[in-house]
């Protein structure tokens, strides 16, 4: 009987928090649980007079890691598995999802008086009401520190840390103010795991701080005070609580609090890795390294690369922050705001179908041929935020005749997002890093066959499909089994608990000579309407559009 | 009782012929007939091993005819109208549609020997088999006779006379050699009508002459020996055959013969115009005039004007022809190679639904106002007849979101449709045409007020919709009376047989605004994708798709 240690991972979602348990000599699953928030609609609270508002309570957090460690041990119990052997727990978690404490580390969100404001839960990764602070953020950083702009491509998202923060203080002051500190959601459930109540003492995510907080150590951490000042004094404050230093996760966030040990009845010291963000969690998951890229095709696309050497600049791409993916890696965060949703558009929207007609697209798209459809498109449908970091542009096709299909269109969306990821791995590989192999995990890598072929087609680079289901999760129990040092390396750690991929799609000779006709093409249309040059007077078009369709709307 | 002339006027179709008979003196309707062609579907003869092929059998015009003419006379007799009254015959037709005969002016396909033969059949104007012969006389005439192409904007189409002869002579030698002269379907009908049995006699339309098979009076009439020659010697034998000088609707080709005159029951002499094409007269019986512009708007739009002024040149405008519309004026023939075939596309391949699809979509995007969309579409899905007279060009669609609905995409179509119509105007306006005043007919004028709007809003003019459903043989019985000598004029006889529109569409202040904005950027993108200026790499765009796709289907 093995005596491996065994490494849990807790993977917190959109609407759910899925956990396992890993066994570290062979990455075998041995428990699984899922746990669905219950509060709001599907784990969201939303605010019937702001579509944009998008909140998590969190005491889902906590009763998610509290349900699922009970629901793991309890399968480990039915299997005969001596609970001694777990060595290790790593969290991930979406983001930038930060939420406000009070002195003890308390959520505003438990208090009486904040227990039914929005503004005190955890402002969800995709709350997108922080659209002017972001703007704000942007054109101070712009003027004011370009070097903080440029770490997150040029552009601040309202999605981040600073926007939600900054949105708060200026319309919810009493939160504001009973806000001791606000911590960002994989900081706080490490921090509940190990029972910490001083904000202080919460080892931050190096992952959550470097690519939504402006942090960097280059300039001390965190953005400095005069230039938070300029945004609002009261950030300032806040800076002052936040600690000098943010951490890998292959750091000890603490340990598991004595009172959860008793609740889960676990009697041994049990190390917690420092958090993580989803996507970085998925990386390491599915086995990202030197060399290998890896895309997370959902209904946008996030591409997740490290390199084992200090990258100078990488314009373009929203995050290259140190220690983010990889201890002692350099992290690479690139993506493309919609890739699945383009495809759903097209369905849902132009066919007018329900969900199950992209399997009828798809086998007819398959019948075709590269170039055949006279067919190009612009996969700009959300903007496009690597590498133009531009979220006024829209959609474009081309070479329609009367005789163009569903199908053909189908296809020219899929090879228009395709084509948006090569010039990814192009501006990647232009500065040095290499990329040698691609992992694809998320929804569509797993479903749709010809969408990976086309991908391998046009990137000319193999593609593998991750063999994990649940890869964020596993990078967390790698993370798990790292604080536990159970390893001496990620990489090592990856080696044993990573499964081998079976399925991968290698590059057709012929259709990769084809599409790079195409993607000249592809480019001449992407820097025409995309980039502002001199003498380039397409640049105007989507804007203009843009512009009028505004005014026609209001 | 009135004794008012009564004119008869037909208007042979694709798929059938419609006569009607006229009070000239008022323009009532007092008979009408439709004969539908029996031979092949729908009165075309096809090729299952070429699609491109469309042909009828010249026994459908002939019997069309006599069967509509005893229709209407028994129409009239039963209203207890007197025959005499019946004072001339008007014919229209589609073109080029050009008949091999023999030298007594009979059909090929009549003869036993050929009446299996394809060849031997009229080649109806949308047989596209000639399209490699139509690139060889568009590279000599532009080689050597740039005049000649001038006068049909640069490219000489498959669908035209020449196109179809030099096929014939090349893929049929049988047929060619038999063939004493060819005869377009205009003239054949009148030159049946009139018994003329010796083709050197036949009066030619100098509206389909001038259109489509290169005649112009400046250089002699056809084109000359030496530029026939070099397609094929086999030309210039026919080229001794054809007259010198082809005519006018206002001219007689002739008397009713007296074997038809028989068959009627009519005993008076009735004069039979020149023919002409079905467009041209639609025009006429639309009120085509001096700055009034008739657009005939279907799957495709044709746009008929006159000038009472020499034209000198209007570059990237099909047709320009001294006579071909209204005697003493100049005709002008332009047009859209698909416009209701573009939103038929739509509803048919994109939404997949049937026709009556479009109402649903007219519903909806009648609530939308100018701009609103975001999105702009390029109207070239089978390329672009005027004004930039090439083929090779396709759709675009620029501006889509995730949220882009079917509503929205169907009206950008529609302007885009109407900006391409007012690229026309504006070209024809800025040679010294004035156009005050758009008739429109045909079918989307009559069912579709939105789309009329948005043309009327675009356009900036008022447009109003044609009152005859019958324009076609309206105007054939417009020349009908002329011939007769009923009238001094076409635009007399036009004042009193041209029922008064009552629709009319008037351009709507703030849309027009927001339009001219909109049509900027519909500029910037003819300009970038349709014309090949130096620096334009745009240009490229949509001929590589077309070069790529062409490889990808071989």
């Amino acid at each position: 009987m093995s005596v491996s240690p065994l490494s849990v991972g807790l993977d917190y979602g959109t609407n759910s928090c899925r956990g396992i348990v890993v066994d570290t000599s062979n990455g075998a699953l041995l428990a699984t649980h899922v746990f669905n928030y219950p509060h709001g609609e599907k784990g969201i609270l939303l605010d019937k007079k702001d579509h944009l508002c998008a909140r998590q309570h969190p005491q889902d957090y906590a009763d998610a890691f509290d349900t699922i460690m009970l629901e793991l041990i309890a399968h480990l119990k039915k299997k005969k598995i001596a609970l001694p052997r777990i060595c290790g727990i790593g969290v991930d978690t979406t983001g930038s999802t930060p939420l406000p404490v009070d002195k003890n580390n308390t959520p505003l969100a438990y208090l009486p008086a904040f227990k039914n404001n929005l503004n005190a839960m955890a402002w969800l990764w995709k709350d997108h009401t922080s659209t002017h602070e972001a703007l704000e953020i942007t054109a101070l950083g712009r003027k004011m520190r370009p070097a903080y702009l440029a770490l997150c491509g040029t552009t601040y998202s309202s999605e981040w840390f600073w926007s939600k923060i900054l949105r708060c203080a200026k319309i919810d002051p009493k939160v504001y103010a009973a806000a001791h500190s606000w911590v960002e959601c994989c900081d706080w459930v490490t921090s509940y795991a190990c029972g910490i109540i001083n904000p202080h003492q919460i080892k931050r995510s190096i992952c959550a701080a470097g690519h939504k907080a402006l942090y960097h150590d280059s300039w001390g951490g965190y953005p400095d005070a005069e230039f938070l000042t300029m945004l609002s004094p009261q950030l300032s404050v806040l800076r002052k609580k936040l600690p000098q230093k943010a951490f890998a996760s292959n750091e000890c966030a603490g340990y598991l609090s004595d009172a959860l040990r008793k609740k889960f009845g676990l009697h041994h010291t049990i190390p917690v890795a420092v958090g993580g963000f989803d996507a970085h969690c998925g990386a390491v998951g599915s086995g990202v390294g030197p060399g290998t890229i890896v895309k997370i095709i959902g209904t946008s696309t996030c591409d997740i690369g490290v390199s084992a050497n200090t990258i100078g600049s990488l314009p373009g791409v929203c995050g290259v922050v140190p220690e983010s993916v990889i201890p002692k890696m350099t992290g690479i965060e690139a993506g493309q705001s919609a890739v699945g949703d383009i495809l759903n558009w097209f369905v849902e929207h132009v066919c007018k179908q329900d969900a199950s007609y992209h399997a009828t697209l798809t086998r007819a798209a398959q019948k075709l041929t590269p170039g055949q459809s006279g067919l190009m498109a612009l996969d700009w449908n959300n903007g496009n935020r690597t590498v133009l970091v531009d979220a006024e542009l829209t959609g474009l096709m081309i070479g329609q005749t009367l005789h163009t299909t569903q199908a053909e269109l189908y296809r020219a969306l899929i090879e228009a997002t395709a084509f948006g990821a090569k010039k990814i791995i192009d501006r990647i590989k232009e500065h040095g890093i290499p990329v040698k192999k691609i992992i694809a995990c998320g929804g569509i890598s797993q479903k749709n066959a010809l969408f990976m072929q086309i991908y391998a087609d046009i990137l000319g680079i193999p593609i593998e499909i991750a063999a994990s289901e649940q890869t964020c999760a596993l990078g967390s129990a790698i993370f798990g089994a790292l604080v536990a040092n159970v390893f001496t390396s990620a990489g090592n750690a990856q080696k044993s608990m990573v499964p081998k991929s079976v399925i991968s799609y290698t590059p057709n000779k012929e259709n990769t000579k084809t599409y790079a006709e195409l993607y000249k093409i592809y480019t001449l249309l992407h820097d025409s309407f995309g980039t502002n040059q001199p003498k380039n007077s397409l640049f105007s078009c989507m804007k203009s559009l843009l512009s009028i369709k505004k005014k026609a709307l209001t």
